[in-house]
């Protein structure tokens, strides 16, 4: 399936300069959303995933599928402030500035075999805050997966010690 | 299954007086988040839908996995600056202050059944919103389910034109 058709290229949001890719039309047909998680689903059982966790909002609209889809649990990584109990924090760098990303400190132990799941690839700052959430609870990531990888971007050097996969490139 | 039993209750967050319903533990359950998800999937079957909504962040972690086991589209109804192309957006009142809401302009069209899917049913101010923004886009608003309702906070009679259910009842 050719999804590139379901991506839509939009220049200068949010800022000027910025070439964002649009997912909405993909979510907004039915075979192209379900392609994409039976995708997922695939890569999370041959890296052996006992548990699902995406950053919010837009790597919910993916991670819960595929967890659905195996019965597995799903932890939601959020911004500070939305987690109502005692929560695991890990603070990292933007282009401008820190960012905050937190789990709940019960959400994974050292059992849990945890598949990280976002819509995109860039820097990789989010999705490595988020790896080292995992390991500060305990767990073990087996991979990372992405609907987009925007390679000139050079995630995947700072994501070197995890697998990971994506299913289009530009 | 005794779902309540996933459902953490938290007094005084976000702020003092609010009990808070942590739906976290849900979905950390497989077993018991895939028993909400079909109980939703159902009711989208009863109802008709074609089109599922949700918005944004929590109720995204119900509506793509009901859109993606009926392999609907989905149409996520996100805070204002998020979508990048020319929207709809609807305003409503808050305790204090207002909100607003948006779908991109082509997310919904005129043969289009929408159910509405979030994780909690308070006053029902948001999702009567994204109702009106189904509306405005010329959809059908065919139902909406909820996990959660506040029965206390009569978010039902706000939303009394529509056909509504909800899994868990405080």
């Amino acid at each position: 399936m050719d999804l590139k058709k379901y991506i839509y290229d939009i220049p200068n949001f949010p800022k000027e300069g910025i070439l964002f890719r649009d997912i909405t039309p993909l979510l907004n047909d039915g075979e192209a959303y379900s392609y994409v998680i039976d995708l997922m689903v695939e890569y999370a059982k041959k890296v052996g995933a006992t548990k699902i966790a995406s950053p919010e909002a837009r790597g919910f609209l993916f991670g819960v599928a595929v967890a659905n889809k195996l019965k597995l649990p799903f932890v939601p990584v959020r911004k500070p402030g939305k987690l109502p109990r005692k929560t695991i924090d890990e603070k990292y760098d933007l282009e401008y500035g820190t960012n905050t990303i937190c789990i709940h400190d019960d959400a994974i132990n050292n059992k849990d075999k945890v598949l990280i799941v976002d819509d995109l690839l860039a820097t990789g700052g989010t999705v490595n805050a988020a790896a080292n959430l995992v390991k500060k609870a305990g767990g073990t990531v087996c991979g990372m997966i992405f609907l987009i990888e925007l390679v000139d971007l050079k995630g995947s050097e700072l994501l070197k010690e995890y697998r990971i996969n994506s299913i289009i490139k530009y």
